[in-house]
């Protein structure tokens, strides 16, 4: 295991943290205002983008730091996940960073979903703008009728009808619904009913304004909408697209599921560890400026053990990813089904403790839009149940070191 | 130590119950869509009430149901702290029932200011018509340049001046100053800063509309503003008052603060406990009704442990308050320091962790606002802080641990 | 619930604080050195009882304070389960007072056990002894080779021949068996396999002198073995008793077993509390002398946050036992399975933690025999197994929560 | 930061694994038998060695398996910490085996010690037969009548007297001081008290057999006094050495001490986990053997999720571990300092929580000396307080994080 920066990584780096201190840090509670107080309401139709972000996009293409997540060399950098981890955090700490760097999830995930898996002509209609920050996309899994914990539980049907499938069915906590430029869903449903469990679904491209689709709302998560970008219900009703919008046949969504979620999750923990960096940072500087009792707060009682308690469990954290990272690149995401599962459970709990933490330093203005750390808890809380809740990746955990002794 | 009830307050709390079966349970939902979709962002100055509002307190006063809080038997029911506490674990359940009740803070508290130390003028201008439900009142102590964790840290100024006080500050976090009936506000601040610590503050009672006063925006917490109650900032740029608004007298400040937090956080501990008891009971049903791996939720892994867990420190919360409410109602704040601040520490806490447990087996549905669940977590949080952080809290209790030995 | 204390509780209590302060705590330290320096390793047969024993044993029988654990007012004092409970608090804050009042488990348990369902012969020949104190019992149920967290695993066997039964098996972990003065075993275990599960067992009251009883061992319990009263292992090999010997008849082991655990556990918990007292008590002293980094240990980081932690945990798992001995006087041990099994889980690893806390603020010198602190964590660490693991305890509770939503 | 092992440490722990599997293991319960019966009593001076020991030392030596820990190709195997210390965590599932590969503790830090700070005539004298596994040593720094947290509370004296030195004052937890080979001690004390605070104290090797000495007795710990190594109270009362013992000169103390520790905590962390691996893996074991409720205990309610909290615990700790070792290696003990506390704090936690799990698996089985499980807890516990208490770490950890924003 090595999980020191070459040279390449190490210059990159250094050109993501610059713009980044000369762009995306000026500007932080501006957009966070805009996005806030602009949008925040479910009325999504009205929501816009900061009006400096297709120029900062533009800016961040033109310095080579777009599509930093794809381990291609040609249409990314070339970054292995292990060499992209550090980017990921970094953007972690600003909430629409991704977006500049053209890294969001879900699009980050759809990217590498059409990439792998796509044909030339869905590479070509799809991966192509949204690897050109020109669309948006969605991912369309989770079901408000059935407990989603259990995958294999998904319901909604995508039926074969002459040369298309007609898709009915109910989806909720579709990422980025809400945003402007969303243009398609990738959208898993039951195709195969009678196959083997994991043989039974199946990933299919809808065009977002396909006639059938019905956006019922954004949802709110503890009362935000996450403007611009949104989660939201989406219902189909006999929805018709034609099958050369499946992705890699019928009855490949599990085969497919399992090859995005490996370095989607080295992602998603990368990024939710500067979160926990800069809610730690928060801590400190607000720790120190405020003073009670005749002394900065974060020198009264048991504060300083704690910050101790969120460094350590965010040093743990990260080794715990990075050393993920190392063997989905070295071994394969099959042999690295513990570490994968592992950081999914640890990297939101300690982000959720540590901006806990966080926030009570900062007494009520933690609580409020004045700093990003209630947006950091309801994240943590929310990744805690994304792609699987804690406890389906304990089971994962345990069912595989039963096997050392059975 | 007696926490069972008696004959009246067993036939009251029946009535209670009858009640909110049938008048606030049934509209639950309504309520909370209205209050969520018409109010839901910062633009407080159009909030409204949901329209059933009046005609239920109205049905709930003639019912002998309001005012349940005083311990008059005039005014109110001259209940008891201890007897009124089932009622306040009562209304928790359904965030808009306090006010139905006409039970709600920051009322409770400016009505128990006023009832005890008001003067008949203030009683017959601003006690008669807060106990009618007429209007509603905010009180302004938490301020946003200074850590108010530390309350001899508040800044704003009240100045005498002839026949009146002339006001200067900034005070936030006054919860309930986005309603639309919010008529006055007590205020807290530095009138004597030459005595000694705890007689340097006064309480003057203002009314919103006074010239000079700000209401510069309704805070959200978590994302969500709590509409149509809202938590404010308002503020004060030479508000000028007749002393005849001054509460006891100037540099008495602190003596009211005390006598009027040792039952507010008996009511604001048992609405938490409501909470929590709904909480379970909510992922109790989820938790039975949803199937994931060919079993019902509630019955996966520790999913039951979690349960047991719950209910054993909500059994604990509610005798630790109880307790205290019996010591408050028998010897007298003064004498139930350690516990009072004790459930101040302990409630909100267990309610954090009960209601995170719920939100976990709901899934996704549990972070929006199809479940009260997310907005319980909001305020188990800002219970943390509001009326004095734990850790202050914890310094209470461990400072007469140590006075035993000492 | 009334836990308050009437006036001849509050008599009794008085003296019994006044014998404690008089005649035990300044004997402490010395019966601790006595016991453990004397006796502390597993040659069980020369261990002894401190030589003071037996006179203070007669004095505490004098000044009415034996047997008060038992709810008869002639052979005992006709205490309550609450109104015993403060007692058993007092007594758990030394280790070997329990015996001087002759309110030792298991010879407790065992002479409820008899007072409820034994006969007149077993009451003469084996109650009176034991309340006179002149002989000690054992109790025999946990066997190492199932998995006694089922009780009805219980395999050992008790087979009827003639006027005589025949016990065959293992049993260990009885508390008591290493005493000089244990007589006999109350032997639970399986008489009848053919009836339903808990009507399968038996309990037998068996001399120890009994042929074909072999004690194997004391067992040790983090390497110390609680000399003079020790964890045993016996073997019973064809031992033959009378059918006199029965308690209440055969199969009727867990009807028994229900009865004997309500307020067995109840004493348990005080005790256990009384210890938790005691630890918190050592704590603030030790960490008032002790001086680091130019302050009193007690106030340096989080020690006085872990103070208050621990008083607040003590103080609810007082009131949670208390309550639960008001259920069990007031509507019986089946209507208070809830919080009995509560309890079982809350008391133990509350006393847990604030050893812990307590033996960390001690430094080095906690771990040691020079206070009690390793003793409690011990005695802590193994009531989370005994009479039913945390687990099982868990599953009780969440059973009954179950049963109101189904 | 690369953790992989190169070849020479791949076949090494090879051979390592193969001499474990083969000598080690298969007399595991008899070694802790004859340690525990024959030895587990305060009567430390008949304390013997289990009489395979000498010759399985020889074998190990043999087998080029000796002294792994120290960092010289000569003496030792050229090890850096970090390829050392995989074979630490080996050694920490049995407690006897550190001493067959001469890589004890205390001894393992006083050659390191002698190594890098001693004379030629010291190593000579003590080195050389302290590598050769002929004698064994301890080390004197705590002392019963200071808060020993803060090491410079040090009292005990070291006083110049023409060619001598000459000692006084009182050392405890003094571990290895009742092997039967113990020979000297390396003793720790104030002997400039005018220089500033890190430079009054010295380190001086005295031989166990001179006059003055007097070893008061064994501490026990949990009970337990692990025997046949033993934690010894030692009063040094006028004890007179030849200034050749002093270690790099008076006032070095610190100094000394500081390049003893970081190496010294990998080694204790590393052995750590291997006491975890090991408590995980009898867990597992045992959770399948034994059957409840009709099935194995591992698959009861929250079982599976604590093995999966186990897992992700060890292997976070571990990461954090060889981390720290890359660091020692790579920038040295200075750039390490958070690394270094923070793996003192965590390691010792998360061993005490997986062996509390464990234990709980075995019911009344773990508790006694049947499996090494309760001293693991004992020293899991001894841990949090050796080398510093958790809240010292805690606090260097937090003091360098504040460093960053100051």
């Amino acid at each position: 295991m090595d999980f020191s920066h070459n040279d390449k990584t190490k210059a990159l780096l250094e050109k993501l943290d610059n713009f980044i201190a000369e762009h995306i840090a000026p500007i932080e509670n501006e957009v966070y205002d805009f996005h806030h107080k602009e949008n925040n309401h479910g009325d999504w139709k009205s929501w816009k983008l900061h009006p400096g972000t297709e120029a900062l996009k533009a800016k961040a293409r033109e310095a080579g730091l777009a599509n930093l997540f794809l381990p291609d060399a040609e249409l990314g950098q070339g970054l292995t996940t292990l060499e992209y981890a550090p980017m990921a955090e970094r953007m972690g700490k600003y909430l629409f960073a991704p977006e500049i760097f053209n890294c969001n999830a879900p699009d980050t995930g759809n990217m590498e979903v059409l990439y792998h898996f796509g044909n030339d002509a869905q590479k070509e209609q799809w991966l192509k703008p949204l690897l050109a920050g020109e669309i948006r996309s969605v991912f369309g899994m989770t079901e408000p009728d059935v407990a989603s914990s259990d995958a294999t539980n998904m319901a909604a049907t995508i039926i074969e009808d002459g040369d298309d499938v007609v898709i009915n069915g109910k989806k909720w906590w579709s990422t980025g619904l809400g945003h402007p430029n969303a243009a398609f869903t990738i959208f898993m449903g039951l195709s195969n009913p009678d196959n083997d469990k994991h043989s039974r679904h199946s990933m299919v491209i809808v065009p977002l304004d396909t006639p059938g689709i019905n956006i019922k709302r954004m949802l709110d998560a503890y009362g935000d909408y996450d403007a611009p970008y949104g989660h939201g219900e989406m219902h189909f009703d006999n929805v018709r697209v034609s099958k050369d919008n499946i992705i890699m046949g019928l009855g490949k969504g599990f085969t497919i599921a399992q090859g995005r979620l490996g370095p989607g999750r080295i992602h998603h923990c990368m990024r939710a560890i500067g979160m926990a960096e800069k809610a730690l940072e928060l801590a400190l500087k607000r720790g120190h400026e405020r003073v009670a009792f005749g002394k900065p707060i974060i020198r009264l009682g048991g504060n300083l053990e704690r910050v101790a308690d969120a460094r350590m469990a965010i040093e743990q954290a990260r080794l715990l990813t990075l050393h993920a990272a190392w063997k989905i690149d070295n071994l394969g995401v099959k042999h690295a089904m513990t570490e994968i599962s592992a950081i999914k459970v640890v990297v939101p709990n300690m982000l959720q403790s540590v901006v806990d933490m966080a926030l009570q330093i900062h007494g009520g203005a933690g609580m409020c839009s004045d700093f990003p750390l209630a947006r950091f808890a309801a994240g943590a809380r929310a990744l805690r149940l994304a792609d699987g809740p804690d406890e389906v990746h304990k089971g994962m955990v345990s069912r595989l070191e039963l096997k050392k002794y059975q």
